[in-house]
């Protein structure tokens, strides 16, 4: 924690490149190296000058100067704004490490803003999250994590856990005095009931939090010839993004996505499907069956009435499914204009983009996304997860002891027991460092 | 010209990401999405706030102020530093389109400095080079560039050549007066061949430009099972980078390349030969030959002493290249103390990386590069490279005009086109919007 960290911290390949510079020698190991004396510049200032070893000038650059503790990780800290040549930055971060900067491990920056106080443990990894993020809903969860709404409800919840515990200690410190009357029990029992539904709600976010994560996975079956690749490549079509736009830009996604108003959805490669099904083919099994056991929403397309039954069949496949029957063609087939019971049916034109707009909606109303606001808090960290899952468990051991007529005392130990669990979440109590390292070891370098 | 531009400055995929705004409106624009009024915000400051669609939160960003005439552009302009998510990216880029930016097209800052006064086109042309620059010649020759030592060597030039037109036309107004002495024409003479001369460096440093920037060709030829791939790994696997070890990060070449001293070395894809030349290989004539003619550098890996057949094979095949004859195995063989006349043989071992070193050594001397100073002009670019042709050849008109006692006003004539001719490198004369467009479209995005 003593020493002066330096990273990279934007991707190598744009026209600029950011190295970011944190620690108490930062200004002094800049001025070595920079056109300019730093060491007196104020905080929140630019300077422009070059970068030079010896006589060899790498860059021309600006330095941006954060001091301490109004930085991000709290220290005094810089950033280098030069070309995003490869061979630049190499050069610069090389001059940095000979001039007494060591190479920053991955998350090291904010690390070092949690151990120095400017944020707790689940905003730090809010961090990572938002970095990551791709979406409106991905997005809003992250910035709601890092703005500390979770961590407030968090606080309120050891709030009423320390003061169920001093009742209950009020109970131990004059259990001698019969004559004495105590909070009832009951009503401890429904304040413990209150804690662990909170707890629970937040446990159970972690399923809505995983699924906006990944992408809600959707299936598009039916027989050949239908259309459902022209449909799936008319979906693809209507989402496209600026920066993938930008030159040099890749998408890095493995499979095929849609974003519907912020969520993503994601379609089922049934290519992957047959290849590690081939036993199953062979069988008779077909690989349509695997993609609908994989999805939450079917996309059933078809171009005329499929017999009963087929829709039998495809019924007792898709239970606890949302089918959106699809009715594709329909510029040609338009008297075609039968319904099924029990399934919604929308009539498009793949090819012509015809009521692609309803079928879109239709898919997002089937996801049951809950509406969020700036404020909802979703659990998307494992970590947090299995923290919130073992407070649910210490809590339901207490109430089970209340039941059980347990004495105050061994109650108030197990509270403290998920109070310091509860606190691993936002690391309030100290935080062993092979925990922080598993922590931040998923971060990118240079944040 | 009169618009505000944005763009997204650095790669997608990293910690933190930059867009960067420039024009009148930079100001007013960032006010209306940020927290905090920076209308009047001074020079070379910094902000922290957040970036907001409405009461949408987007991200919590550092915004950098640079104010006209003292920014990149010469404009009003801005950077906001914020997360590195594509997300986050694509809806502050949409925000600032929706609130009066335009996305600039590539280059599209630096024309703007150009077109500012901020630099000439040349030094433009030298940005685009200084971040494609992968090793310590292509930087050292953009950084040459952009300092503007080659545009000095165009004004010094071009004074010269004022000079010289001036004498002519001296000659000119005064050629009714029989009586007067005029400049001796040989000392003109003199003069145009100096000119010349130095237009001709120039020229001619466009191919030691090419061959740095493309990296010089290396072939590795040899019978099967001497070590030849061995010998290719343990090469690359000495040329390592900090940036290639971040995260995220992939080598984006084509080619194996490595850099001795700052030079690169590419080696030719014998593969790729194979490929392309199956007619040619039923016909007899082997890749190794093809690998020889490409190369400009001949690595000839052998195990034991060769016949003289072959070596007389070889020097045939090889006039014009350097070879350095690589004895393997040399661990092994160690009495086979064996030399070939005429050839520099180095034995080493691939295995166990023994005398690796020296090979380097040898490798870098044989490329015969001229030892770079930071003044040293070297022309990478085609533009300049045609302009500098053109202009020989002006001058080679006015000699052979000279010599043919044409009269002063028509030598003044060919100078005057020659010296335009040299302004378009530097972009002096009014450049036209498709030239203009040419140069730029090269460029990254967000430059």
């Amino acid at each position: 924690m003593n020493d002066t960290i330096c990273a990279l911290a934007t991707a190598p390949g744009g026209a600029l490149g950011i190295i970011r510079i944190s620690g108490s020698q930062t200004l002094e190991i800049l001025s070595r190296i920079f056109t300019k004396d730093l060491t007196q510049a104020h905080p929140n200032t630019i300077h422009y000058g070059h970068i030079k070893n010896g006589s060899e000038i790498l860059d021309e650059c600006m330095v941006s100067i954060f001091r301490a503790p109004h930085s991000y990780t709290g220290e005094d800290a810089a950033e280098i704004s030069c070309h995003g040549s490869r061979y630049i930055l190499n050069k610069i971060l090389e001059l940095l490490v000979q001039n007494g900067c060591r190479m920053a491990g991955p998350g090291e920056f904010t690390q070092r803003a949690y151990l120095n106080g400017k944020m707790d443990l689940s905003q730090a990894e809010a961090v990572a999250d938002l970095i990551a993020s791709s979406n409106k809903a991905t997005h809003q969860i992250a910035m709601s994590q890092l703005r500390g709404h979770f961590s407030s409800q968090l606080a309120l919840l050891r709030d009423q856990l320390l003061k169920l515990t001093s009742l209950l200690e009020l109970e131990l410190d004059f259990s001698d005095h019969e004559d004495l009357e105590f909070a009832d029990r009951k009503e401890l029992v429904e304040l413990a009931k209150t804690i662990d539904k909170h707890i629970l709600k937040l446990a159970h976010s972690f399923e809505t939090g995983q699924t906006l994560k990944q992408g809600i996975p959707v299936a598009i079956i039916g027989k050949t010839n239908v259309g459902k690749s022209t449909l799936l490549n008319r979906l693809l079509k209507d989402d496209r993004a600026i920066v993938s736009n930008v030159h040099g830009t890749t998408r890095d996604t493995i499979e095929d996505t849609i974003d519907l108003q912020g969520v993503t959805f994601r379609f089922i490669d049934t290519a992957g499907i047959r290849q590690t099904n081939d036993e199953v083919e062979k069988i008779g099994i077909s690989r349509t069956f695997f993609a609908i056991q994989k999805a939450r929403i079917v996309l059933w397309v078809i171009d005329e009435k499929p017999s009963n039954e087929e829709i039998i069949r495809i019924s007792e496949q898709t239970k606890n499914k949302k089918v959106i029957i699809v009715r594709n063609k329909s510029d040609i087939n338009n008297n075609n204009n039968f319904t099924i019971v029990n399934f919604p049916l929308i009539p498009i034109s793949a090819k012509h983009g015809t009521n692609i707009d309803t079928l879109e909606s239709a898919i997002y109303d089937a996801a049951d996304i809950p509406t969020l606001t700036d404020a909802d808090v979703i659990v998307t960290n494992a970590r947090h997860y299995d923290a919130l899952t073992r407070a649910h468990k210490g809590i339901q051991c207490v109430l089970d002891g209340m039941g059980q007529q347990l004495s105050g005392d061994l109650l108030a130990e197990d509270l403290r027991q998920v109070l310091d669990t509860l606190s691993e979440i936002t690391g309030g109590q100290i935080t062993p460092t092979e925990v922080l390292g598993n922590i931040f070891k998923n971060f990118c370098v240079g944040k």
